[in-house]
C-alpha cells in the first residue's frame, strides 16, 4: 500500500509538495522534525490529565499513570473506579507477564472461596467492545490499517471506526489498559485488568474491552519477569509482584498526584506532529517512510504546568 | 482497508465459504486452530537452524539464539561472524535498553582509544537496506500493509518487496536483529546490534541493515531494566548488561548447541496456520478480525528432532 486512495484524499488537501508523499519514496523531507514541532507547540496544544479518570497503579518500584476512556467504556470506567474505590486492588498482584504481549493483573486466589469480595462493584458486565462513531471527535490517521478502514485518535486515544457499521473502538496499540475476560463476552468486570507490552495484538480489538491506557510509568510492566507458565502466567505465588494500591488520582491529595499534561490530538499541532512522524526529518533517516501506522504515532506526555 | 485488492485476489483461489473473509465481520471459524495447525503438521513442514547461520548471545541470564539472514544481507552476516569468531562481543555488554525500541549492545568504551580494536573483520560497510526480489522465495500475506506495498515471509523471514522498485527487504517486527550505524549509511559494521522489543519500528524498515532476528530467549533481552539515559541508554556502567560471549553455532560443539526446528514459511501447512492467525477459531474469540499484520503472525518454533 504505497498510497492509499484516503491517503491521497488527505494528502491532496495539503500543499501542492505533500503529494510527493504518494510516491514511492517520498522524499518530503521538508518540515518540523518531531522535537521542532513540540518545541513549537502553544499551551492551548496541551490538556491536563483528568484527575477523575485517572488512575495510579501504585507497585513497589514506582507508580504507573493511567487514563481512563470514559467515552467508550462508560460502565466499565465507573466499575473499575469503583472497585478501587473500594480498595479492591490493594494487595493483589501482578500474575502474568507474557512476553510481546500483556502484562495482567488482580486477585491471585485461585480457589472462589478465598478470592477478595466484589463489594458495591458489580461482578460482571456487558462488553463495551465498541461504540457509535457519531458524536465523537476523530482525528484520522491517512495512511490506512491493516485491521480496520479508518483509524486515527479520539480525545487521546488511538481508535479505529467503520462508516459502514457507524462504530468506532479503542486499538490495541502498546499501553492500551484492558479488562479481563473469561470465554463469555459479559463475564469480565475490571476487577482483572491487563496492559499491552508488545506489538499491537491488533486481532483483540472489539473482542475485549479496552478502559484506557497507561501515560507514565509502563516500563515499570514492560521490563518485568516474564512468566513461563501458560499465557505467561506466573507458576510460583513467590513470582507476584505486588500492588501496594491502586488510587482515582482525585482521591490522593494534590502534592501527591503526578501532574501531566498530553499533547491534544485534534490540533493543528499534532497534525503537524502526525506529519514529523510520517517523514521523520532527523538527519538520521536516510529514507523517510511517507507513512505511519496507528500504533507507531507516540503520544505525547509532559509534566504539569505546576511542575515544569 | 476492510478486504485490500490483494486479499479479494487471494482469497477468491480458495473455498467459497472464505469469501465472507472480505464482509465487515468476517464470519470465518471454521477451520483449525493454531494450535491443530501445529499438531497436524508433518516433520517436512520445520526446518533446523543451519549453525552456520546461528548465533547464540550468552548472558550470564542465559542463551539468546539468533537466526542470520544471508539472503538478504550478505555482507554484514560475513561480517558480524568473523567479529564474534575473533571473540569482539566477549566480555563487551548490552548498553542501551529503550521501552517500546530497542536493546543495543557494543562496546561501552566512549574514548575511541579505548575501545576493543576490530581486527580482520572490517570497520564500516555499504549498506544493505534492500536486494533484488528476483530470485527471493516470497510467500505473499493478503491483507495489506502501512508500509510496503507487499508484506510476506521469505526464508522464514518477516519481509516486505515493491514489484515497481524490484526491491525487497526485512522488515523490523518484534525480534528482528540490526547493524547500529551513525548518522552516514555506511558507519555500520555488526560491532554495535540491536534487537527490537517493542512495537515494530517499521519507519526503520530501509533506513538501516537488518540481518537476522531472535528465534529463542527474546525475553532475556526484553525484560532487561529500561535505560534513562537519551534514546534509552544506561546512564551508569554498573547498569550495563554483560555479555560472556557470542559465539556462531557451527563453533560450539554439538551437545552444547540449542537444537531448534522452525515452521517452513513456504507450505501449506503455514498458509493454515497464517489462516488459522487472521480468523481465530479459539472458543475465547467473539470476533475474527479477518485479517493479520506482517508483525502479528507468530512464527513457530520448536526443539529439533533429537531434543523431543
Amino acid at each position: 500500500m504505497p498510497c492509499t486512495p484516503a491517503a491521497r484524499g488527505v494528502i491532496a488537501a495539503l500543499a501542492a509538495t505533500a503529494l510527493l508523499a504518494c510516491a514511492h519514496r517520498p522524499p518530503l523531507t521538508v518540515g518540523p522534525t518531531s522535537a521542532e514541532v513540540l518545541a513549537a507547540s502553544a499551551a492551548a496544544d496541551w490538556r491536563p490529565l483528568d484527575p477523575e479518570n485517572t488512575l495510579y497503579l501504585e507497585l513497589t518500584s514506582g507508580r504507573v499513570v493511567l487514563e481512563l476512556a470514559p467515552a467508550f467504556a462508560p460502565n466499565h470506567v465507573a466499575n473499575i473506579k469503583t472497585l478501587v474505590r473500594e480498595g479492591y486492588f490493594d494487595g493483589l498482584a501482578i500474575l502474568r507477564v507474557q512476553d510481546n504481549y500483556v502484562v495482567q493483573w488482580g486477585d491471585p486466589a485461585e480457589d472462589a472461596r478465598r478470592q477478595r469480595p466484589i463489594r458495591s462493584a458489580k461482578a460482571s458486565l456487558p462488553p463495551e467492545f465498541e461504540r457509535p462513531l457519531a458524536g465523537l471527535p476523530f482525528t484520522p490517521l491517512p495512511d490506512g490499517d491493516v485491521y480496520a478502514p479508518e483509524v486515527g485518535h479520539a480525545g487521546g486515544f488511538p481508535a479505529a471506526r467503520d462508516p459502514a457499521s457507524g462504530q468506532a473502538w479503542l486499538a490495541h496499540c502498546y499501553g492500551a489498559l484492558g479488562v479481563s475476560r473469561g470465554d463469555t463476552v459479559d463475564s469480565g468486570s475490571g476487577a482483572g485488568l491487563y496492559v499491552v507490552i508488545g506489538h499491537a495484538p491488533r486481532h483483540l480489538d472489539r473482542n475485549i474491552t479496552l478502559a484506557g491506557r497507561v501515560v507514565q510509568g509502563i516500563d515499570l510492566l514492560s521490563a518485568l519477569p516474564r512468566g513461563h507458565g501458560p499465557l505467561g502466567f506466573y507458576e510460583k505465588p513467590s513470582q507476584h509482584v505486588r500492588i501496594k494500591a491502586m488510587r482515582v488520582a482525585a482521591d490522593v491529595p494534590a502534592p501527591r498526584r503526578t501532574e501531566l499534561e498530553l499533547l491534544r490530538t485534534d490540533t493543528p499541532t499534532f497534525a503537524a506532529w502526525v506529519a514529523s512522524r510520517r517523514n521523520r526529518r532527523e538527519a538520521w533517516f536516510a529514507q523517510p517512510t511517507g507513512h505511519v501506522a496507528l500504533c507507531n504515532v507516540p503520544l505525547p506526555v509532559r509534566a504539569g504546568a505546576l511542575r515544569r
